[in-house]
């Protein structure tokens, strides 16, 4: 066992025998076990032992672990803290809030003592205990692996690793080797409580299992060695779907490229959703599948409203390129639009001379110039294929013009709707402006009569006709703000 | 349950409902339920039964669901076969069998009839029992992800798809539907059986499940949801990293680009050699987890002899670029090495004029002609790092050159080696040439004197020298056979 976990060591959980390992030691026997395998192994070792104060005898067992750490020569560092008062605090089980307290305890110490690595001593039963906990807790992929030999785990480090050397030995073999070394651990009452959900693993549902297949704890091993390695590549077209679809991510929100993320194989789709729920929520510690789903679907059909409530306060929106994965009252970026700047009782009015600019927020810019050369192609507006550009007749419309928002009951005459009148606001609910721009959307009137609604639509009044001898040429676009 | 149904069909099963549906009718509720379904869509059914004769009922229930599909006025096609004997003579579990000859017997009905698709009633229930058992026999990804809507079933169908599209309907709600439709079943009492591994899994191990997690089977049914996407899209890997690393199949072997294959992910690496074994051994449904494991450890580290048996009459072997998955008693191809043909009594003796060729066997040849120029790079044999061409002094041989195999005990003096000889046999080990291919490699004689292994080594006595006058040109090469 020394010389397999000598190798374990180096290869598995890249240590370097040179540099301390701080080591979580409760006084049972996996972790008498790994403590004596790595100080035989020559690595320097911190013992730290965290006191979750909720048995009778932990006081006892924290003693335990500091005297055996004393005849072995090494450093003892010892943590404490009202587990329950935290669960409480938090709304965590007492299991749950217990291990967190004990993770950010060993991390903590870790970071002082200058320590490569935690370690800790997750057998190989253990391994099949977890297993078998996401299997019945549902889980994808990566729950079905199991636990790993080497991990950054998060929220508790981002530098230190977590190790576990002992993930490929049995209880038998690690107790056969405590009885050779003559090594007494410390009995945890607790570990026979089955109505601990571990324990009754442990002790009713793997013997059960045992009378399908007798070999059904190698099994469920050596399935979690195949789905690490199938997980591994799974996440690596993850990143690389990443890196094409994320836009970016601000306070309560992050964004990908529809378009690219709907074009996703849905395993991928999956995957991507579920790494933007959990960046913005990495307290949730498995994303339910059924909100999965919904985004997916989503993803499909895209509600009517281009909106829909995910779970847990997310919700998930479709705005032109973009979808968005944000709280419900996340204040999303508007700098992808055009907008007016705020004045203290709405928009602002802005004056446009020919020629002449305006500037808009976040870089846009409307600009207005005489074109010399009427291109054919926009004599009418209607085969105009870019509608941040317009072309006027200039002799229709009075200068300077004027940039303003919308008003209430506002109405307009679109080109092409044979000198029908529509009420702004409803245009732009038909042609889909995003909801959340349009009150500050740029218009452009001469005098009080809508000229460009920029994007979208010409009024009929102002079009290039065969008798125009004069054409104003406007154009919305977004300058580089760096 | 209609209304989805017909999505379904056309959407995950790719049915088309105008193309006749071969459905196996058991008589059972499950696929009573599909059949009254897939009526009331609209589509063309062809009803099959199969006699297993493996119980009391079997021939009334044949004449049940002949009568069924007659009320419908559905065309009624029914299968025989002797269970028993057939699992005997080819050594398969009873279940298998049935399962074998119901099938093929499916198949063949459905190719006769012109049918677009084979259907079976699997429902979601099964799914989960289907995943419960692949968990405790021991399955990777493609084990767990359960079966699919729409299936290619080797080795029963190349281009008739197997589809299900009860997959999502649970027991309770087919139960609800039949009594809703006033369809009733016959009773499989062998359904209760629990000395039957399935039926044990249904009414022993999912209950008991139940009690960890009363949504044990929605949880299990989601897992392979997601696993099934998850493999798609390893499966899309495991095909782009085929194309680059398999090189060919012949009778009982195939073989790898070894150093590309070495250089994928592990996961990727377990795929591939599993693909490989599955094509030479079809029958074998789940390759063992240990077989794999010894195959990719081989990759790591070959073994010295460059060959190792994995199981199952299987060996890998390593030879120069390529790795070979072979039967133990496959011939494997000598096309990509330099041989000599064969005579009745050996190896051919052949000559080499100066100028002059010699063609081997699969399009090699050995050529010689006047050097011209002496490359200067050249003038020293060890310089030279294209083995398969050679510069020697021709005044130092007679041509023409004989060109022969090996003959026992037979020496020769290697360049480089300070005038000493070694056994041409030794020398063969010693460069690692192939040991298939040594008996027929062709080597190069001045009467009896060796001057060149091709490929390896000139000998000392014809190196091209300072004084050299007149520089003869070997080179041997493989043309393109097509």
């Amino acid at each position: 066992m020394l010389e397999q976990i000598i190798i374990i060591l180096q290869q598995k959980c890249f240590l370097d025998p040179q540099k301390p390992v701080l080591i979580g030691v409760s006084g049972g026997g996996d972790s008498l076990c790994l403590l004596d395998l790595l100080t035989r192994s020559g690595y320097p070792v911190v013992v730290a032992h965290f006191n979750h104060a909720l048995r009778a005898e932990a006081a006892a067992d924290a003693r335990f672990v500091e005297g055996f750490a004393g005849k072995l020569g090494l450093p003892f560092v010892l943590g404490q803290a009202d587990v329950f008062d935290y669960a409480q605090t938090v709304g965590l089980s007492v299991e749950e809030a217990a291990r967190h307290l004990r993770y950010t305890f060993l991390f903590e110490k870790a970071h002082q003592v200058g320590a490569q690595a935690v370690a800790v001593a997750h057998q190989a039963d253990d391994q099949v205990e977890t297993i078998l906990m996401h299997l019945l807790r549902g889980s994808g992929l990566s729950g079905l692996r199991g636990m790993r030999y080497w991990t950054l785990p998060r929220p508790w480090s981002e530098e230190i690793p977590l190790v576990r050397p002992l993930l490929e030995f049995w209880r038998e073999e690690i107790d056969a080797y405590l009885w050779e070394r003559n090594i007494e651990p410390v009995v945890d009452k607790t570990n026979r409580d089955t109505t601990i959900f571990r324990n009754r693993l442990r002790h009713e549902l793997v013997p059960y299992l045992s009378t399908y297949n007798t070999g059904i704890r190698q099994v469920i091993w050596r399935m979690g060695k195949v789905l690490d390695s199938e997980n591994e590549l799974v996440e690596g077209m993850v990143d690389s779907a990443w890196e094409e679809t994320y836009t970016g991510q601000g306070d309560g929100y992050l964004s990908f490229r529809y378009h690219v993320l709907s074009m996703q194989p849905k395993g991928l789709q999956r995957r991507l959703i579920r790494r933007g729920i959990s960046l913005l929520r990495p307290g949730l510690r498995d994303v339910d599948f059924s909100t999965t789903e919904l985004a997916l679907d989503f993803l499909d059909t895209p509600t009517k409203s281009g909106r829909l409530v995910l779970a847990a306060g997310l919700m998930i929106l479709l705005e032109e390129e973009l979808l968005w994965l944000a709280d419900q009252a996340a204040d999303l970026p508007r700098s992808f639009w055009p907008q007016l700047p705020s004045s203290h009782d709405g928009c602002k009015h802005l004056t446009l001379e020919l020629p002449g600019v305006v500037r808009l927020e976040h870089g846009w810019v409307l600009a207005c110039d005489l074109n010399k050369q009427v291109e054919p192609a926009y004599r009418s507006a209607l085969d105009n294929t870019d509608m941040f550009q317009a072309w006027i007749d200039a002799s229709k419309v009075r200068f300077p013009l004027t940039i303003r928002c919308r008003r209430p009951g506002e109405r307009f005459y679109p080109a092409g709707l044979a000198g029908r009148s529509v009420k702004v606001s409803d245009f732009m609910i038909n042609v889909k402006m995003p909801a959340r721009a349009r009150a500050n959307w740029p218009l452009v009137f001469s005098d009080d009569e809508m000229v460009w609604i920029p994007g979208y639509r010409l009024a009929q009044a102002s079009l290039v006709s065969d008798s125009t001898a004069q054409v104003a040429h406007l154009h919305l676009f977004k300058m580089d703000e760096t």
